[in-house]
């Protein structure tokens, strides 16, 4: 039997989900998971306008119904009024990991000023990781770049499946007794 | 017509406000920004002790009805049972932007190492931005130098003026896409 | 008569709280204190299991009854179910220096990426500071010698009493208007 893990990918975008823009945030996650993970892997995605009850919903459903062990959102994280996939984050988390929020502004910082003003978070729900993106292709591979080295032994840690990676592309961490020999 | 930009400036501390102490960081705040901005600006002032009720009572008139698009505090973000300035700040919030708190630590912390002790926060009021600086002048000038940057971008996006700095100074930072032709 | 100042440190394991394992972070706790502190102390301590009431129970009567000015965790930090140190602290405590946190998972950031997983907190209770540490020794010592320099200071401040340490194992920073001449 297959061990394929599921990944969750939420863009929030009025524009995309309404087809007047493509959505260009999901895809580039895609491509870095394809590069980064070693552990077979499948997306799960959901394209929703910024919306708060939209967003919370397919963020449950990702988490609860699909077995998403990640889910990652892409957009609206900003402090414009229609930013609320924090708002909707939150809501459905079971606990919060500040230091996502933290070390993702502090890895932006060092692209852009403007950085601050992003108010992403990590959160967990249950046996699965939410994180927030940035909405920019190049800023998402920042971001991901800067802290995935810890998502895999986070969700061992919640109860999730052990996820390995091409360790060129990202090493992840974990410490000597949480570490499998491969297979 | 003038699109004179206001500016609001809460000084909070028991002493200054009773005249037993001169107000050192209001005027060290006027200073760095008549130095930063090229935007015409006007200060709307506020003396008031270290008073949660009174430090809200100032955020929520400098925002709603002076019409301040950008507020500045000083004093009483420490851990002292008098430092009440971020609760009130937090009290009058529409959304909190989590990544000022950080860095202003961030970059005081370059200076001393109490930095760490400082619950300075950054929130959105409707088409406002609130942002609790230090109460030395010389940390002062130290946070805006470090923050600034990302200020008026934060200001374009929840809906208020255009303004502009002079970038000898402090840079603005804007996505290309949001940067206007000078005037 | 002696100014012996009090430390709470509560050891937070399942299995070290049942005798199944050896309460390392403890020990590792009253180490790093001994070489730090120049003042008279004693250590106050508690070992208690992963029970939010049980923690929340140690960390009161250490504040409340025990008089201890400072109050340290190790243990029950991280992401896992059975984790639920930061919770009990923060369900005690008056009001939260985020600053702490941040910096105790900066600092642990530069030994292991992982450090963004743990949600250490620190708070004020009354004239009582609580922190949460890691629960491995090494990151305990790494932890206390990158947020230590701030403790003192901020101990002035609620109200406790004045604690010096010895200078060429941490130097405590506090403003000069606040340091009194030695004994």
């Amino acid at each position: 039997m297959s061990e394929e893990v599921r990944i969750g990918i939420v863009t929030v975008s009025d524009r995309a989900s309404r087809g007047a823009y493509e959505d260009k945030g999901g895809p580039a996650i895609v491509e870095w998971l394809t590069q980064a993970l070693a552990t077979p892997w499948r997306a799960v995605t959901r394209l929703v306008p910024d919306e708060q009850p939209e967003i919370e919903r397919a963020l449950r459903e990702l988490c609860d119904v699909e077995g998403c062990c990640l889910v990652v959102t892409t957009g609206g994280t900003g402090p414009a009024p229609r930013d609320v996939t924090p708002e909707a984050t939150l809501a459905v988390a079971d606990r919060v990991l500040d230091g996502f929020g933290e070390q993702m502004r502090a890895v932006s910082l060092k692209f852009v000023p403007t950085a601050i003003l992003s108010r992403q978070v990590g959160v967990v729900r249950g046996k699965s990781l939410a994180i927030n993106l940035p909405g920019q292709p190049k800023a998402i591979k920042e971001t991901l770049d800067g802290v995935f080295a810890a998502v895999p032994y986070c969700i061992d840690l919640i109860g999730g499946p052990y996820i390995e990676t091409h360790e060129e592309v990202i090493k992840a961490f974990r410490p000597k007794s949480a570490v499998r020999p491969k297979a």
